[in-house]
Parts: structure tokens; sequence; C-alpha cells
């Protein structure tokens, strides 16, 4: 993997660059839609890579290693594959999952975590030897350290202890990621996880343990897990100034299309979230006017475009009203429509703050930008 | 409307035609995909019609009247328009859904149906009258009248009774069509459907009364409702013989695969079924080759294309081993593809017995076939 920055922002810290993978180049700021079990949710693959344009999805190691499971995935030649998507891939690394998901679990910084299926109640044992292994056969470009992700609230000693496990469980994944060979011919790269909670001197030493790591890109995490939105921007903007610029700088399961334009702000360079596939099969629609609920009485003859500044054939095919008739008749179509529109929207809003890096002038355009999209229409 | 017979199989009733409609022609034998409440369930209109190649779709009159409602379809300029498919449309009479779904219902022969939605229990009024006036606002090229659909078994008084009270309907229903106009500047055209249940001496005076009213087209209702294959196609090749050979005749809900090669056989023209969308969204599977039950352990590792003779870019992009972790996952994409793929799959098989009615090479065909597509892998 290589990363090379192209434009930087002078009035923010933002940046526009480019990942070189074996699967091909990430423009970014890039936003990743999550294909939990290795579907980007009601949308065909064929829409993720021509409609929506992503450049990288996201896979979820507790959800591919729980279904399909790994030898079907070996069997296949890994998660490309398997699912027909010949870009790059990230897998996270479960700790999310194993902690927000599973049944009763146990910790211990020696074995690592045993955890209930939340399928079928299955015990099983995460330890960051095993994830590693686990990543290696689902055979993502870029793999995650396996950690744990702290909830909020959450007291200073537990986040310290926490922290502390999840520097020795990185230190593990190095390891045996380092010794180990990827499966079907392509490189992989690991990135760790800053975590810390809310404390700035705790994500402090963190940024500072994982830059001290020296790998090719680094990510933020246990963030956007229920925390205040200021409380997120400031662990965000503090580890962004410690984690080396001339790496990726990965931000967590955020967010809201505003968040997405502040972490561009503070130097992130890629963001994965559910929430416009999630939102979007509930009918809450992200535009460039600002935020709809498609199933409120408003829209019911509202014969217009849902997103009259996209070029996505749902935006121009199909009305307001009928994307409102869709989501209150329980269609499926409701789901597909609203979760295609939401990806396009995310993939298109990174790649205007792309275009506005580059020329210069993505300091006003977020300024313009954040009041309009963040309105409720 | 207009109907074209352009070829007729020397060894059996099949013939291949076109009817002219203002939205298009339809080349016929056809399927029509059922889009209950204006979408057809799980596919994008983009796909229904550059994929699926659908020439013409059904729409539901009872859950369109029920919802979005006379007013949202009359305000956005009529079906075609609030859906964005523009070509063929054909709306059936309501009278199915108002016996299968609704709860308590009272019918006379005077007034219509009383019934409750099954939405919010709220009370409703289907008459002749009324039912032809909905669909003038729903807009579809082609219009059912109003009829009852007797249920299987059915007793032979009711059966008869029930007939006449399906013949006095229809009377009133060409009344009230011929003295309106429709709505959004194009043509409609009503036919009329036989019942009788499976008694052969009331569907002969169905079928008669039913040619005597001289519409463009004729339907064979009250099939497909769980009677045994053989009685279904005993009736139907009766009510064929019966009804004027110039004219489409439409079985109406039918069928399976075979089904469907052995009405065009018996000649008829066009065909509905929800089969390939409800089965497409519980992993039943149509293709050439039979019938793949997609949740089954023995695809579990079988990376083979869906259906290796077929074009459709989902058959190409997905194998049998995804599709099926789609379904056992849960994953809305499942539903999507199966949709998507069966509702080809049946486009291509009237697409083909109309090739071969062409070349005169029906009969042979259909006798390769039906095995090789009714069978159980």
């Amino acid at each position: 993997m290589r990363f090379i920055i192209q434009h930087t922002d002078p009035k923010s810290s933002a940046r526009a660059g480019v990942i070189h993978t074996d699967h091909g180049d990430i423009e970014t700021p890039i936003f990743m839609p999550v294909g939990t079990v290795g579907a980007v949710k009601a949308v065909h693959i064929k829409n993720v890579r021509e409609d929506i344009k992503a450049q990288i999805i996201l896979g979820n190691t507790y959800h591919l290693y729980l279904r399909p499971g790994l030898e079907v995935l070996e069997n296949a030649g890994g998660l490309h594959r398997f699912n027909g998507w010949d870009k790059p891939i990230l897998t996270d690394s479960g700790g999310y999952q194993v902690f927000s998901l599973s049944g009763r679990r146990k910790i211990n910084a020696e074995e690592g975590v045993w955890f209930q299926s939340h399928i079928d109640g299955s015990r099983h044992l995460f330890s960051p030897e095993k994830v590693m292994d686990i990543e290696r056969s689902i055979g993502a470009d870029i793999v995650m350290s396996f950690d744990e992700c702290t909830p909020y609230p959450c007291d200073h000693a537990y986040a310290e202890q926490s922290m502390k496990i999840t520097h020795g469980w990185l230190e593990r994944c190095c390891k045996r990621f380092d010794e180990t060979e990827p499966k079907y011919g392509y490189s992989q790269t690991l990135f760790p996880i800053v975590q810390g909670s809310v404390f700035p001197e705790l994500r402090k030493r963190s940024a500072e343990f994982i830059s001290s790591m020296n790998r090719e890109g680094n990510a933020i995490g246990g963030v956007s897990v229920g925390e205040p939105t200021e409380l997120m921007y400031e662990i965000t903007e503090l580890c962004c100034q410690l984690l080396p610029k001339d790496k990726p700088r990965y931000l967590m399961g955020v967010g809201t299309p505003a968040n997405i334009i502040e972490g561009i702000s503070m130097g992130v360079d890629m963001f994965d979230c559910v929430m416009p596939t999630r939102n979007g099969r509930n009918g809450m629609i992200f535009t460039w006017d600002g935020i709809l609920n498609m199933r409120n009485e408003k829209w019911k003859n509202d014969f217009t475009p849902i997103d009259a500044n996209s070029e996505l054939f749902a935006d121009r095919e199909y009305t307001r009203a009928y994307l409102r008739h869709m989501y209150v008749a329980d269609e499926i179509l409701g789901p597909m429509i609203g979760s295609i529109h939401n990806l396009h929207f995310y993939l298109d809003l990174v790649k205007t703050a792309r275009k506005h890096i580059a020329n210069g002038t993505f300091a006003s355009w977020k300024n313009e930008i954040l009041p309009r999209i963040s309105q409720r229409l």
C-alpha cells in the first residue's frame, strides 16, 4: 500500500490524496460503504460499482466469521471472489461487534475474548492471533487490529485498563500479521486503532503508542458510541494532530454528512458508517438540501425528484411521493432506493470535498454547505 | 388496442402475436410481472425495463386504491407517471383481493361488495361502476372487469350463482366503461373474465357469454386457486377453445414455468403470477436446468453461476454459494437477486417459446424443455 498526499487545504487540516492498493486506487477523503456480511445492504454490487461509484467497501470480520464462515470464504478464494467486488476491501477486527452484539462474553488480556454468537449462541474465542488469521482468510486489502471498543460513558480506570489491553493486543496482532503471508496473491496491510475513550490524556498516550508501531495507516476508534458530538470532534482533532501526517487516518464508524465534513477538515482521510444504509432503510434521506423523513405526510403529493441535484438513476426516476408510498406500503423497494440514494450522496459528498481541497476552496465550501445539508426539510 | 397473430403452431394451439397499445407493443405470448402497489417487488423499475425486459406489468386495483389512493394517483397523472413505467400496464379488478385479503365482506348482486381494508379495517364498497371509475383513475392500458373469483373447492350451486353475478357485473362494467373516457390522453380497453369454477358446463356458458360481449381481449379467471393441475389444464383448454381466436387470451394468476408452457400450447397469450417474485423472495429459483431451493446446504460451496444459461447481470455476477449465503444471513440482497433472476427467467421463457412458435418448433421444444425446467435440483 502507498499513500500520496496530493493537496492540502491552507485553512484547515484537510488533505486530498490517493491510496494505492493491489485492487486499485482509492482517492481520499473517501467514504466506505459497509458490506456487513459481504453485501452492501439492499444494493446490487453492480450498483455499488457503477452508480454509487464506491472505491472501497468494508466487511465485518465478526459477521463474516460466523456466516458464511472461513471455509466457504477460503474455498471461494477470499471475499473479493466470493462477493464479486474486485476493488479494495477493508475489514474491521470484530472487536466492536463482539462487545455490542454477542451474548455473554469474557475478556482477559492473555486469551482474548470468549463470546457467544448472536445467531445460535455458540461459543467462540477471538484472540489477536486468531483475528489476524481470520482477516488473512477473508483477504481484505486493509485489515484492522483487534481492539476493545470502550462504551460511553466509561470511567477513566476502565478506559485506561482497556487501552492497555488494546495496546498489548496490537503488538500481538502486528507480530502475527508480519509472520504470516496473504493467502490470495495480493498484499494486505494492517492498521492499528487509537482508543482511550473521551479522555484526552489517554488518547494522547494511545495515539503516540499507535504511531510508534509505524504501520502504513492508522485509525481512530471508540468514537461515535454515544458521546456528545463536540466531544467526538475534540477527540478526533487531538488524535489527528498526533497521528503521522504522511499516513492515512481512518475515523471508524462516523457519521452524519456534517460529521464527515468536520472530520475531513481535521485531517481524516477515510470514513465508514452504517448510517446511509441503516437510515436509508428506515426512510431517512440525506440530500444536498437537507435531511428528509420520507414517511412524512408532507411528501404525499410531492412529485419532484428525491434529490434534484443528483445524477443517480434512482433520483431521476423516482419522485418523493413515490418513495414515500414505498416506505408507507412496506415495499422492499423503499429501503432499496433509500440505501442507494444515501450511499450515492455520501460518495458525492466526499468527492465534492476532495475537489474543493484540490481547488483551495474547502473552507468556504464547508461553511456554506454545513447548515444546508444538516437542516431537516 | 390491436392484436395481430403473426404465427400459429401447427401441432398445438400456440400462437405468437403482437398487441399494440398507446404505450407500445407487447409481443405475445407474454408474462406480466406483478407490480402490486405500483412496484415490482424488490426490483428497481430500471431493471424491470432494461434487464428483465418486461413489456407490460400488472397493478392491483385493490392495493392501489387503498395505498397510495386515487387522489395521489390522479395528482401524479396516473400510475405510469407515478411509478415511472412508460410501457403498458394492466390492472386487475380487485375482485380476487377483496375475497382473499380483506376482512368481513358482504356481497350482493345489486350493490357489489362491502369489504374491510386489510390495512386499517376501514369499510369500502366495490361496485362494478366504482371499480371502472377506479381503473380509469389508475389509468392502465388494459383494465379487468369486476368479478367474483370463486374459491376451490366450491359447490356447483355457489359457482353458478357467483358466475351469474359476475356476468351481471360485467354488463354494468361495460356500460360504465363505455360511457366514460380515459383521463390521461391515451386509450384503455376492458377485458371480461370467464368464471365457473371447475365445472365444464358453467365454464362453457361463461366463455360463451363473455365472448358475446365482444371486447378486445378475454381472460380466464378462477384458476390456480388450489385445484389440481390437471383440472386447471382441462378448464383452461376448454375456455381457450371457446374464446375467440382473434383476440388475446389472458390466463390469470398462472403459474409455474411448466404451467405457462402448457398454457401457451393451449392458446393462452398473456400470463401473470406472483410466483417468480414471491418464491424468489423465499429462495426458490427457477432456471433452465430446474428448480433450486437456494437455502439448501448443497449450494454452500457451489461457486458456479446461479444460472449458467442466463445473460442477466445478477446471474453472471453472483454465485450459488453467495446467493445461498444472502438468504441464510437474511440479507435483503437475497430476495432482490431471487426476484430479478426469476422474472428474467420467466420473460426469457416466454420469449423463447415465442421464437419456437415462429420457427414451427414449439411442440418438440416443449417436450424437451418441460421435464428439465420442472425438476428439482
